[in-house]
């Protein structure tokens, strides 16, 4: 065995309660390890010096170097002790705190055993449940959809449909959004992702000036109200952006700081160095370099409280079902514990969701976010089928990697992405290969956590870095590829399937095909998926769900086909 | 290069904050790669991608397995990305949060360098400032000394110095702990550990009946106000033992469940299976399997206001310098943040120790506790000095291992101890050698973290586990070994030196021995330490400020000998 590779860390996403009566233990191993089986000792801590049960852990996952084992133990005692034993060619060693040993001295395992000292309800991830059937469309608000409501539309500079710039305003707004609801029903879609909605004088509207306001490019308070009143009425959710690391120089507590300096009651609301924040001098903390996005100080109480009653505003008045919190990554945990309490306690099943393009399973614990927008699910999307990188087993190992990053609460409430506002769009770095794009969506739709499809995906609609991933959706039905959004409707359906929704999963490569597997109790849905420069011959057991380029048993170049069949 | 074992986690004991502009980096590898040096490559998570700096990392810990390099970096912006470098067999390797690779393109860094988006003020764990000084006398008060102060005596039921059992009550008191404070100060102890004080029929009253009241057979709340005050004009601190996991049965709100049931508005305080608590049914939760000490649901809001309440107003109104916290791994993290947050405003240096006997870095970020009893450290001192299944090697191994658990904070704040009224006594686990304790005393003392020492080892007092660890004091000067206990005081007097409170430190095996080093800019104290058979020649530089069986150059079996030189 190769010892350096053993891990395991009691209370962090190898030792984690899955509800009050349940825990889920992980153990990684080297993956070329020669190893029989693994199973988890254990008892209540009070009394595994005299007797223990034992459970085997099952090989689920495998990435470039590691195997992953899992079981889920149901306890009736949650003041968990345990111990693993590891066979290995014949023989059993034993894995405590202590490290790795060929025997093991339960009458001295209080020193050194695993352990889960107790299951607090308080420490409990509890899941959104709706966010396992959810399927989201990301809509950049200016550029999806001009509504019919009249208003004023001197700010509009550009024309429906032609390029945009950084400084471009096409007049997309809510009431837009509204009228189009039906159309992103019926592509299959059941959730919204708003970027922001408030009072800005950017496109984007990520330098807010008023937070209690719908900016009236947008719409108004009662648009909002009657967004998420239709989409409730129609089964659906919506999800607004919360920009809370950083505001618009213009908002109203900015501005008295630049004129009153120190003796502003909100001088420490932000974080200035010097008298006065001087634009010029950057000599306050800003988002990236913007002098326009004073970052906010969050380790205040009254600026927690400020923020927070924002995000609470918003959920009771206007019953939204969750936030995308921008830039999240920078605003502290002490933060986010105190928004999560407030927001859950304004509405238990509001999701929130958090835009950290790294490693976040420090807030995805259960006490800050319930999920993140997976960059590093879309990077290795990109690598298999975009910057080939990747071949099938690569694709594999990383992306049984990416859910051994985080719990399984974390990664069923992930909100798995292709492309974004931030992002060249997927079509375009694929070189505008439709066959890869949808392949693409067939394994994020598959795959644990809610797919999440960027607006004008299903025409679809190219563009390249910002300003051009965010062009006007296309409203023209002449010019959509309508075979193509019919495969498109066909893979976002896929969610609607108990096994999809939560059923265990099995990541790998055959003969070259990334095979992707969910089953429950009854059937298994299997994804294949072929990025090889050749057609692959594939045996399909079962239904085909959906499926491209498979014909006559031979699964083409840039195909996938998608089946379902009963469990043996 | 064992690709395996390398180990990095962003946001966590890898990689955490020392200040607002400070941040300590580790990369843990395997101990016997060929590896040259070990760098870190970063910058501002914004630039990173035109420029970065680099930055040697130091290989400062090493265990059985692993070899710990650390960096500690000062930053001008402190939002940071970062790669490390390894440079092995004249070749550099990148290691990322995608992995390790023979080259790396930093223009596409933003989607896997590691990152601390950003350092928030909230989120760094501010030290204590008097814990890098102090020195610790553990109180079990029933046993330490009986005051002058008359009070009934009818209790008490155990003549002082016979053997106790668990229901015996020997008489100490508050009264007996101030009239002993100059006691405890010459030995060299700043800082009272005191087992709880507070109402409860047990002689060790960790079964709480009224939180507000000092149980009258240890005197009354006048004698904790005199006890704190005598004690911060000596300069010494008083730490008191906050038990929140469980109460006493008699506790008036259980009472109140017991009486009325579901109508009792204290029902939810408690986690009861059926209608009304049954002690005979054991239907509600407790500590352990003991029916009179009823776990308190601390998931509840007005439990946490309770118990919080309760530790802020023993800061507030008798100004007491912190907590220990009792069985407080079985507590959840959410109370523990809350808990932090109100002691924390009530008195910004009370410290918060808590009892976790296993690995506690969950608890140790700065949000929760600032150390624990350190029983791992225990352990490892019994392995080398009890049980011998430990050399001086696998000894250094092991007091690496413990450091790379926590952060450099938690490290410095952890309370250490060789024993305590949860174990037998240190003296009587090493067969009454107290050359031995008189060794594993002075690792303690040189070792990172505030030392701990149970009442008496200064006789030293003899005692199996509970009750006999919970003998009487036995103040009969003639039966007390002196020139013992000057060897005690030498000790405890290290912690004096400037570089045995924050010097780095460096532990390892030379020649069988034991060698603890800690140093600052001018002068490094070293320790060397002989558990082995036979009498190993030892070449002191400088000056010795303490030793036991050391002659002639030679140090003896159980010997130890501490020295300080001037920095080359």
């Amino acid at each position: 065995m190769n010892e350096q590779a053993i891990l395991h860390m009691p209370d962090s996403i190898y030792c984690f309660p899955l509800g009050e009566k349940e825990v889920l233990l992980r153990l990684r191993l080297d993956r070329r390890d020669a190893v029989e089986k693994v199973e988890v000792v254990y008892e209540c801590k009070y009394r595994i010096q005299e007797k223990q049960e034992c459970a085997l852990l099952e090989r689920r996952y495998e990435d470039r170097l590691f195997a992953y084992y899992e079981t889920e133990l149901a306890l009736t005692d949650v003041r968990l002790a345990y111990v693993f034993r590891i066979w290995s060619e014949g023989k059993a060693f034993y894995f405590s705190e202590d490290g790795l040993s060929g025997t093991y001295d339960f009458s001295l395992a209080y020193f050194h055993f695993f352990q889960l000292p107790y299951i607090n309800r308080a420490d409990v991830h509890r899941e959104v449940e709706w966010m396992e059937g959810a399927v989201f469309y990301e809509i950049f608000v200016d550029r999806f959809h001009r509504g019919q409501t009249p208003k004023d539309e001197s700010y509009i500079n550009l024309r429906w449909g032609e390029k945009p710039t950084p400084k471009s305003f096409a007049g997309g707004d809510l009431p837009g959004v509204i009228e189009m609801l039906d159309y992103i029903k019926a592509l299959g879609a059941n959730a919204l992702y708003l970027t922001p909605v408030f009072c800005s004088i950017s496109n984007h509207k990520y330098d807010i000036s008023d937070y209690y306001r719908i900016d009236s490019q947008f719409g108004s308070g009662r648009d909002l109200k009657r967004l998420v009143q239709e989409a409730h009425k129609k089964g659906m959710r919506v999800v607004l952006d919360a920009v809370f690391n950083h505001c618009s120089m213009e908002l109203p507590q900015f501005q008295d700081v630049r004129k009153r300096g120190r003796e502003s009651p909100y001088y420490d609301w932000f974080v200035i160095h010097g008298e006065k924040p001087d634009p010029e001098a950057l000599n306050y903390e800003v988002f990236s370099f913007c002098n326009y996005m004073p970052k906010f100080n969050t380790s205040h109480p009254q600026v927690q409280e400020y923020l927070i009653q924002i995000a609470v505003f918003w959920i009771k008045e206007y019953d939204i079902d969750g936030w995308r919190l921008d830039v999240s990554d920078e605003i502290s945990h002490d933060f986010w514990r105190a928004f999560r309490k407030q927001v859950k306690a304004a509405k238990e099943d509001a999701v929130i969701i958090g835009e950290n393009w790294h490693d976040a399973s420090c807030f995805l614990r259960g006490d800050q976010y319930d999920g993140i927008m997976n960059y590093a699910f879309t990077k290795a999307c990109l690598d298999y089928y975009a910057f080939e990188t990747f071949g099938a087993r690569e694709f594999a190992w990383k992306l049984n990697q990416l859910l051994m990053r985080n719990t399984a609460q974390a990664n069923r409430m992930m909100m798995n992405l292709l492309d974004s506002h931030d992002t060249d769009r997927f079509y375009t770095s694929v070189g505008k290969n439709k066959d890869k794009v949808l392949s693409a969506l067939a394994v994020m739709c598959l795959f644990p956590g809610a797919p999440c499809v960027y607006y004008g995906t299903e025409i679809p609609l190219e563009g390249g870095y910002d300003p051009d991933n965010r062009r006007c959706f296309d409203w023209e039905e002449s010019r959509w590829d309508i075979p193509y959004r019919e495969k498109v409707k066909q893979i976002l359906g896929l969610r609607g399937l108990e096994e999809v929704r939560r059923g265990r999963i099995r990541i790998r490569e055959q003969q070259g095909l990334l095979v992707l597997e969910r089953w429950g109790e009854e059937s298994l849905v299997r994804l294949s998926a072929n990025q090889t420069k050749e057609a692959v011959p594939l045996e399909i057991k079962g239904e085909i769900l959906a499926q491209n380029r498979f014909c006559k048993g031979m699964l083409q170049t840039d195909g996938y086909a998608v089946s379902r069949e009963r469990m043996a």
